[in-house]
């Protein structure tokens, strides 16, 4: 998916909402246990009961690798599902890798070409060798960890380095530097909706660029302050929700329930769109 | 397994060696190719033919998620086969793993409880709450990216931090932040061969750390360099090698080969242990 259709997506759903797909079994309604894919049929009800008020979808790979071989084929399934029906949504494989370069590229292939994704989040530590081969595949996405939601984002990523005049946050260099690196057109960055007044600084250097925001709701950042200080011409924002959306409810009703909470993001998005011209 | 466990073995075999299986259908021999599961054959063949020459075997995980459902597949019976029939061998999934607090702990069952390795290399980006889930387990042990041997190793690694008097590259924070984290006892460091000087800084840093070393042979690292800096009265190595060994030949020989190259690397490693008095 070229960004250009993605941004179309937006303003035609009135939403920049992705559904964070983070299934852990001991959390979901107890009356799909007893289907032979509790992971699949419970993704499948969610993002038949969304579609419409979201943009993207992002399964976590941790919380199918928990379930190995089943979990694995649970991932499979799900992104399958989302192509085929969903075409147009931007999907997403949450899965924080990076390596060497020609491991990189093994992991490259396995969520781009084979399962499918739209677009991978990768780990900037190991640097340029280890995110160019993500780069290298044509409209699809490499969504760069520059500023986490955690509270361990402050052990290194806002240490400041000295070598740039005045002195910069670890953060700031990795989106600075990874601008320079081949194919950058296809990055998108992660940032935590945690520290809304970082985004200032993150679109002083990529004013364009799209911005993966988890930490709206359960981790406790604003939408609003997230918006003011983040969104750009062409919205720029991908906001992300997991819990509060896949977990409303644990009735046989799960889905009616993600469905009025994607809602009322979804209404929020469309004020906020509005109010800005944007839309 | 606990570190003295580890220590005895290499005393034992004489042997520092870790054997990378990164398995490429491309790479292996034709014949393979036929059976149902090729990748778990040729590494059943490796396996057979080098443990006693090796102390420890680590898959990158990548060159099985390439092949998606297979792949893991490959995975769980490769570490199964190496936990019943060559327990004594400690594992390493080489992961490289890291994510926000819950989600880390989904990944540590994975491969520590579930797939039951002995150990999972992990990406110290997002701090302390992506890596204690993976030092929470017992007599298990987690391997920090400190210092890669790749060459973006330069882009963010050894970039320097001056919120410590003299100021202090990115690589020494992570190690001394990570020493502070609860059940830090359960860590071990990944430092790149290929930069042999800087084990002397490590060692100012962790004297008693196992460092798992990768970066000898092919991409250039000495192992008598990074011994003479790196090694401790505990040994404190595991030097990896991958691809020297398992593609040494890709005839109907190829385990043979292999053999003879991890032999090789045995003989070399027992003389340094015998000339620093080790063994």
């Amino acid at each position: 998916m070229t960004t250009q259709q993605l941004i179309q997506q937006i303003r035609h759903k009135k939403s920049f909402l992705c559904i964070g797909l983070d299934v852990d079994l001991t959390k979901i309604p107890k009356h799909l246990l007893e289907l032979e894919d509790p992971i699949f049929e419970f993704n499948k009800a969610i993002i038949d009961a969304t579609h419409d008020l979201c943009v993207s979808y992002k399964p976590n790979t941790a919380f199918y690798e928990a379930y190995g071989l089943k979990g694995w084929q649970s991932l499979e399934k799900t992104i399958s599902y989302i192509n085929k029906k969903y075409p147009e949504i931007f999907t997403i494989a949450d899965a924080k890798r990076g390596d060497i370069g020609n491991t990189s590229t093994m992991y490259a292939k396995a969520f781009l070409e084979d399962l499918n994704f739209d677009s991978v989040t990768v780990a900037p530590y190991m640097g340029k060798d280890s995110v160019e081969p993500f780069l290298a595949f044509e409209n699809k996405h490499t969504i760069l960890l520059a500023l986490t939601s955690n509270e361990g984002a402050f052990d290194f990523q806002t240490k400041i380095n000295p070598e740039v005049s005045g002195g910069q946050e670890l953060y700031k260099t990795v989106v600075k530097t990874a601008k320079t690196w081949e194919n950058s057109q296809n990055l998108m960055y992660v940032v935590g909706a945690t520290k809304a007044e970082y985004f200032t600084e993150i679109r002083k250097i990529v004013p364009d660029s799209f911005l993966l925001v988890p930490g709206v709701g359960a981790q406790g950042g604003s939408l609003y302050d997230v918006c003011s200080y983040g969104m750009n011409d062409d919205i720029g924002l991908l906001i992300n929700s997991s819990r509060a959306i896949i977990y409303a409810s644990t009735g046989t009703n799960f889905a009616e329930k993600a469905r009025e909470e994607a809602l009322k993001l979804q209404q929020e998005m469309e004020m906020i769109l509005k109010q800005n011209n944007l839309v």
